[in-house]
């Protein structure tokens, strides 16, 4: 071990700093194998005050720090590159459920289900909701402003957040993990640390908003003809039931080939509509919402925003119908050379972004495979561009793909990354799409922040 | 004119920088008489370039910039004192309406009230709504991340921006009027403006978010026996109807006091209650809110935590409800010598800061009259001692039982600034009750961004 490793070793416990090859395995590697990463050692602290003493320790040896939570993010900035690992996997204790106060504390390594669960005995609810919910860390959901299903109704993460306590780059720590609704003393620094992907500290816990448990919760399937009536469609729905709490568009090929490739899934709309629109509801009391969502959905079926819609009758229909939704990732994999992403645009621009990007992927390359998913209520689309049937893979002009699409949606006042991140995938595009002085601003505050660039010093930044 | 005064006329015309006293003094004046300052000339840009080129002549002259929206502000900040004073009035255009997007886009000269007709008329509703709705202007709001009485529900003026546009202290523009609902590249500059009071750069133009109008209201006012029996009620009655948009709450005093000095009100529960609790309700359809509300207010009067629940009959009726809340501030200005605060707790300790505060006020100063009344649903109360009655003014030890107010709510994890700011008021507050860490960390920003400190170099900061 090396003099920083024992130093840390003797502040933390010799076990809780690790070199064996075999035990950093799983730190080291990101869960779809895009990124494979090396470090001198992992530190696991299991206070913010061991936290903070690791990183004096890092900096004045000179050390880089890469901070990992659930190890689940999809830019690679959780794997290091020769940096010391620091891992928040041991700072796993809910320090507190305020009820009273609508709000839990959480520390970063706590396991987003375990918050849900708590909250839920506590007969209350925390909102956010996405894929990797049984491994995402509390840390690194903050760190990245995770998004998920319901943003449409509650936010992401930083809408979610009240207090965080995050450990500075020079091992200061900023405690700021009030409960409040309404504070304006001064700059809200914890907005900093919130999305900057660990670049600017180390979040170590974090006070999470909760809110009721809705009494009534209803999920509703609609074969839909385009993207203008889907659009039409979602202000109906949010306007005249007001419960809308999740409105997720599947094109007809994502349906197509997740039903082909995972078995478990079928198609509730038998191929109908050329998107899939799943929306859920919920509300305070069951009286009223489902006659509420029967009305409009008679009004949209009228209008002709919805070829038809299945109102799921129990909750095992209901979980069907997510069930298509949340398999696409899977489903569209195996389809051979692909490209992913996940880019946003203003609510109203969402056809138009549709149909300008699939027209400028058909003329780049001819026969292109389109999978577009996802929150078409919060702008967001998962874009995923896949190679031709047939076609030779080594002629799949991927990079060029995606630099049409983030043409598009930035000429439509989008942006080239709504809920995934930059980490190490997309530093370059972020250097290319982003303006001069939003980026000029950036580096301002990382230099103020962070000056001798120990934290995450490979992220988000060329 | 000085020849700062004279190139800055040159830039945006002569009539557009106002050296006449008379003119001046509506701008060097705070409303309530508090505040009075002094300034070379006011300039009066009318576009973003032109607002960038005055701070770039400023600084080129070594001048200090106040900037001022509709001069309504609490906190003396909006007042130069011998700074340059740019005005935003000029700037009032609304420049999109996207009712697709459910966005509006304002220059920050826009007054908020425009903005919520603007929104109405695209059947939409702008949420934010405070007493000064008719002088306050965007860019105000914004920089002070305003508050008002529909934050339990739709958060405070933060959580309503989704882009912001606004001149840097070297005069460079950022340009954040993005109206995406997702955006994860890389840091959410516009932050660090919200809630800045203008020391971080210009505000001029915000991209707002929109909601559908609600399709019912109803407002209910009801007697409750203590602080601890209305947060029961604010528990219950979020949880049965989902729908509550205000909870505001008023001492009884605050009731007295009012109905003695402001003629046209009166108190619709002719008394009874040591708190008045006023309730507002929103639902995108009425079929069931009425029914939802009366069940509610049953149980709440079953369960003792209201004597007495009157729910507005009609518009005029829930207009005299709100009218007598609108007109506590005014209700006790004449009640002799008087500190005011705007502190917030957790809001389950809400009646813990009653309890601990108004045992302190008294052991302090005996005879004191407290007036609390607000937004306690956002465990935010307007707390104001008054000397008491036949008291010599020159004895109210005024200064003291500030301190103790911002001691009481620091112990419970409160804030002694709520909705209403740092300004010059209460910077030698800030710097007595704001953790070290915090302190240097605003430090940093401020430095980091407006090193010259030219941007209201007087507010914040000590």
């Amino acid at each position: 071990m090396s003099d920083l490793a024992n130093q840390i070793a003797a502040r933390i416990g010799a076990k809780n700093v690790v070199i064996d090859a075999d035990l950093l395995a799983p730190h080291l590697n990101e869960w779809r194998g895009r990124y494979s990463g090396k470090t001198p050692f992992a530190a696991f602290p299991a206070t913010t005050e061991e936290a903070a003493d690791i990183v004096k320790l890092c900096v004045a040896a000179g050390a880089k720090i890469t901070t990992q939570g659930g190890n689940t993010g999809l830019v690679g900035g959780q794997i290091p590159d020769g940096e010391v690992l620091i891992s928040l996997k041991r700072m796993n204790q809910i320090r507190e459920i305020d009820a009273g106060n609508d709000s839990l504390t959480a520390e970063a390594g706590v396991v987003l289900a375990t918050v849900q669960s708590a909250a839920a005995e506590s007969n209350r609810l925390f909102p956010l909701s996405l894929a990797a919910e049984h491994s995402a860390t509390i840390g690194g959901l903050v760190s990245t402003n995770a998004g998920g299903v319901h943003v449409l109704r509650y936010g992401m993460m930083r809408d979610l957040v009240l207090g965080i306590e995050a450990v500075l780059p020079d091992g200061r720590i900023f405690s700021g993990l009030k409960g409040l609704r309404k504070d304006n003393t001064g700059y809200d620094l914890k907005q900093l640390f919130i999305g900057a992907e660990g670049t600017l500290g180390i979040v170590t816990a974090a006070c999470l908003k909760l809110y009721p448990q809705p009494a009534a919760r209803e999920v509703v399937m609609l074969a839909v003809p385009s993207a203008a009536h889907a659009l039409a469609l979602l202000h109906q729905m949010k306007a005249a039931t007001g419960a809308v709490s999740a409105f997720e568009v599947m094109n007809r090929l994502s349906v197509e080939v997740t039903v082909k490739n995972v078995p478990s899934v079928r198609d509730p709309l038998a191929g109908a509509g050329a998107l899939a629109v799943l929306i859920e509801f919920e509300a305070a009391h069951a009286e009223g919402l489902r006659e509420a969502i029967e009305s409009a959905l008679g009004a949209a079926l009228e209008a002709g925003e919805a070829e038809t819609a299945l109102i799921a009758e129990n909750a095992s229909q209901a979980r069907d119908f997510w069930a298509l939704r949340e398999s696409i990732s899977a489903g569209h994999k195996p389809e051979g050379v692909q490209v992913s992403h996940d880019i946003s645009v203003p609510v109203s621009k969402t056809p138009e972004y549709l149909a300008k990007a699939n027209a400028a992927m058909q003329a780049r390359c001819p026969g292109v495979r389109i999978v577009a998913f996802g929150h078409m209520g919060d702008g967001n689309f998962h874009y995923t561009a896949m190679q031709p049937l047939g076609a030779d893979p080594a002629s799949f002009p991927g990079a060029a793909l995606t630099q049409i699409v983030y043409e598009v949606a930035t000429s439509l006042g989008g942006s080239i990354s709504a809920e995934h991140g930059i980490g190490i995938t997309r530093r370059g595009d972020l250097a290319r799409f982003k303006d001069r002085e939003s980026l000029a601003l950036m580096r301002t505050l990382k230099h103020a922040i962070d000056p001798m660039n120990v934290m995450n010093p490979r992220t988000m930044f060329e």
